[in-house]
């Protein structure tokens, strides 16, 4: 650790410091952010980004009474270390250590806290609107990338700052990409103005032209007026943002720190708001995260020296690459198939599709209401779209689901990626929700793999279905089953049993059809005969086998890697109450709070959803009831 | 109905006629919309406004083989009409009639379903895509107003379609005004291109300029060049959309059909996304709706001589009025208590708030997304903001809710008007979700008053609690009971019980209640006796008093203006599983199924929602005990 480091225990200390220990400052904590996401895993490149814009920032405001919004906050690394983190960062991302974004509960320096994109001008609109009406100076600052830019909430969120002229700076941290290469009409519109000429020259010139713009005639003066005006707004680069109100600045270089500083203490002393355009480079400073900052995006443990990521040769394919090869494969035979993503080619295992079929693949950017829509116009026409989200970031799209997919019944099949607990990420990643809200949209069918095998058939059966169908699976690794050669159709709204015959009947979905056939063992060395069911749907639900099983068993058991309200089991209590069916349950799942961050088993240790656990409630209620 | 609109069985038949002819025609269609929705109420003043732009489009389009998407679909009345839909014209939003919106069941020629906003674009790309890999080569167009606009969505379909480069025709209707007054700075912006030079002599005019523009001498000349390239960009006004990819074209005026006409002409034949500008004016041709537009926005009946809207003397206050003066009673002794609306300030009732706490007011537009982060940023610094949001809009802001208020705890109040069934305006309009979405979020409280007065308690004890809350209450008149003098603190968790000793209980929410009690007059009729109990939250559940009626009755009966699944009986049902409780429940509610347009009884009927219904299933259900 830098011995200049040690002397920061608050951001308030950075004031003391030139430019040049700034400077070194930042090396220093390059390496330590290198050094710890090495052992850690973490969003590297975008936080290596922004350790100079973090240093200028927080050199130039008065923390905690300003107040900085980051959005995503994947680039925030250097804010922890600097608002008296720097021991715990060590903990980064684990079990009970810090969270891996800004978070209020766990720091006064974390203003608000993020995961999902494009917030940040919103939520820091809301504290400038709270600074004056409570009479308050304090500066308040949003930090946007270039691609959380794209999302639709950013753009309402500069429409009403823009009108309401509030004082408050958003810092557009253009790294010219988002996760992967960025995408859309505002990307290429920020590349062009990357490239204008720079800040202040350019302003000086452009006024000497103005001044020398001739009134060239009686019939052209009202609309060489009119241009006047015109061209002022294209004064500077960033046009756009002046039409909306906004006070542009830029491009500047965003690792000047002494250039940053003087722009940062201008925008302070402006009154309105104003948008400083950054530009920054992803990885900067750490020559494998510069070369492949997508790689270097969100990473798991390497090794520092060399940049060589850690991988397990033996671990299972992920169900993330299942889904891709499969959706290649189907794609051959059937023409109608697209694939949409949102900003995630290679998250989603998109990417591989996309060289494969360029023109049948849409990453739209960070913008998921338009992914369902688009795909739903897509389906109203005649298309299959298959657009793969995070289970997370798909709750973004819930209106879009309900209204331009479920209420007009189109063949839109919805990937969900990183359904239930993903581990490092946190409260703001995990996917527990979807079960929830997806059974409870008319028309909806609901798969839920048992692993990367019944992934593909299911792929399979969706893309050939008429209707809504969403098919939801988690991060990581399969369970290292064989695939089988081609596809099987699934019928819909049919479980599968996988024993039967036991007193205690397990019902799961997805994850927890493992868990509960390992839990189910673990009855047996105890006595306790468990019948394991395999439900593969959340809706339409097997209301055939939930008969034949509480007739049978004298307990039946949910499983879920989802929130217990309103869920799977929620589903199955609903059900029994409706039949009139008396036989007792016991619902598993997870609890009505939100999970924290750590190891996925750490995690569902939390939750009680290991197998021992599950082993044990069941033992606990089986013998309540005996 | 005039001579020239029973001519007019397709819309192909309007190829045929003169511009005279079809200025006769707009006309005739204008006299129909006013007449019938004089009886029928709808949305009036918007669809007047849209009649001379929908002739100039079905006059040089071919439908349906050419498609048009009408983002929120209000505007669409002279669309159906012209569309085979004469006849049916009168069953305008009744039951079983015509919807007030497109909708891909009801005919070929609408192309996609609408009735939320800003979906538009995002739907017509989608259809577009597909035309290309099916290698049609049909048109396009997306007719959106200013008001959509400034929703995130569509500035998200705007980016993608901007870098695609597809052919795609984007009519941006713009009437200066969405519902009541439009805000933000994309509303300014259109308001100052509104006034530049008309379309064409501009553009001339602008050429000759550009080639004056003289070298002004070595230092400047590369900025000049610069320059000349922004100011192309610039050429015509509306540069904002050409930045991003767009060809913009307009203003022009929206009620001259010959302009339009060619307008459209020139533009079905260019390459490429074009955005075509123009100006209408909202109501045009019906004084009362040009004078009140915001009025006649959406509307009841009225008198189509003098515009004067029906209103019942007796009708009870509404829900909406009972809190609007409730929330400025509040304010004024709660000094921290902001309003927020998206773009609904008359409809939710906040318009007397912004009257008498202007600088505590904020219509940020059609921005659920950006409300809701918006108010969990001043939730953040000290405020206590209460965002007032029809149901159904408010599943835009699904995501925002969970991760930028619950996953914080922030204290923000979500008032959900228009819960549950909402009548004529249909399926893409009832708030039937919510209760099932919201009790998944973790810390949310979800209040649910039986009546108006208890609305205002609700509303006393959720802006005085430190952590996310939403009331929800239905559209219309309230029950007109009286009003308590002053607030009273209702206690978090906590049923009130109406009346008790009964065989079965009656567990309801919201309007609900008051049909409990009704059914339990019924029942009482035929001999069994029922407690009625006004649950009063469905997050955190009573289950103190689900205990105590699970063993006082013989049946639990839940009630709910809200989807059975994953709704307030799911959570009953949850919880008596959970606790092993076997007493039988019957769940009454909305089915699994959109519910359709027409009066409110009619659907409330349709779902089994009426007093002598629930008495009827009930005794079904009791007879089937005994």
């Amino acid at each position: 650790m830098g011995h200049l480091l040690e002397r920061i225990d608050e951001p308030e200390k950075l004031h003391d410091l030139t430019v040049e220990e700034l400077g070194e400052l930042a090396g220093e904590l390059r390496e330590l952010i290198v050094q710890t996401v090495s052992q850690t895993g973490g969003h590297l490149a975008p936080s290596l980004g922004a350790v100079e814009l973090t240093l200028a920032l927080y050199s130039v405001l008065h923390l905690p009474m300003d107040k900085v919004v980051w959005d995503v906050g994947h680039q925030a690394y250097a804010h922890k270390i600097l608002t008296g983190r720097l021991e715990r960062f060590r903990e980064l991302r684990q079990w009970q250590g810090i969270t891996g974004f800004p978070s209020r509960a766990e720091s006064e320096y974390d203003a608000f806290g993020v995961g999902h994109a494009s917030t940040s001008i919103s939520a820091a609109l809301g504290m400038a609107i709270a600074r004056d009406i409570q009479g308050r100076g304090d500066h308040i600052v949003a930090v946007i990338g270039d691609g959380a830019m794209t999302g639709g909430e950013a753009f309402e969120a500069l429409n009403h700052a823009g009108d309401l002229g509030k004082n408050l700076i958003v810092v557009l941290n253009d790294n010219g990409m988002s996760i992967d290469c960025n995408v859309g009409a505002m990307s290429e519109y920020l590349s062009r103005i990357r490239v204008a000429p720079q800040y202040n020259r350019a302003k000086e010139d452009i006024k000497d032209f103005l001044r020398s713009i001739p009134h060239i005639g009686d019939t052209v003066v009202k609309t060489a007026e009119y241009i006047k005006e015109g061209v002022k707004s294209v004064l500077v680069p960033g046009g756009l943002f002046e039409e909306i109100g906004f006070t542009y600045i830029g491009p500047i270089d965003g690792h000047n720190i002494r250039l940053m500083r003087d722009v940062f203490s201008e925008a302070c002393m402006l009154d309105g708001p104003i948008l400083v355009h950054v530009r920054t480079k992803k990885g900067c400073g750490y020559l494998p995260a510069e070369t492949e900052p997508d790689k270097f995006h969100g990473v798991g443990k390497f090794d520092a020296a060399t940049g060589v990521v850690h991988k397990d040769p033996s671990a299972p394919a992920s169900y993330t690459s299942v889904f891709s090869d499969a959706l290649i494969e189907l794609a051959k035979e059937t023409p109608n198939i697209t694939a949409i993503t949102a900003a995630m080619p290679s998250g989603t295992g998109l990417k591989k599709f996309a060289e494969q079929y360029p023109k049948r693949f849409f990453d739209v950017g960070i913008a998921e209401e338009h992914a369902v829509t688009l795909a739903a116009g897509m389906a109203a026409s005649g298309l299959h779209p298959v657009a793969a989200i995070y289970s997370t970031f798909a709750q973004r799209a819930y209106d879009q689901l309900m209204h331009d997919v479920c209420l007009q019944n189109l063949p839109v099949t919805l990937c969900l990626d990183r359904g239930g607990i993903v581990g490092e990420d946190g409260p703001t990643h995990h996917g527990v929700f979807d079960l929830s809200y997806l059974r409870t949209m008319p028309g909806m069918t609901v798969f839920v793999p048992k692993d990367e095998s019944e992934l593909r058939d299911m792929l399979y059966t969706a893309v050939h279905m008429d209707s809504p169908t969403a098919i939801r699976y988690p991060r990581g690794a399969g369970l290292g089953v064989e695939l089988s050669e081609g596809f099987h159709e699934i019928e819909v709204g049919k479980a599968e049993v996988l024993s039967e015959g036991g007193d205690v009947a397990l019902l799961a979905v997805g994850t927890m059809v493992d868990a509960a056939r390992k839990a189910a063992a673990l009855l047996a060395e105890k006595g306790v005969r468990a019948s394991v069911v395999n439900m593969r749907f959340v809706k339409p639900l097997d209301t055939d086998v939930i008969d034949r099983f509480s007739d049978e068993a004298r307990l039946l058991v949910t499983l879920e890697e989802n929130a217990l309200a309103g869920g799977f089991g929620a589903a199955v209590t609903e059900y029994l109450a409706d039949a009139g069916i008396k036989t007792p349950v016991l619902r598993i799942g997870i609890p009505d709070r939100f999970v924290p961050q750590g190891a996925r088993k750490k995690l569902l240790e939390s939750c009680g959803l290991l197998p021992e656990q599950i082993a044990d409630k069941i033992m606990e209620k089986w013998t309540g009831l005996s």
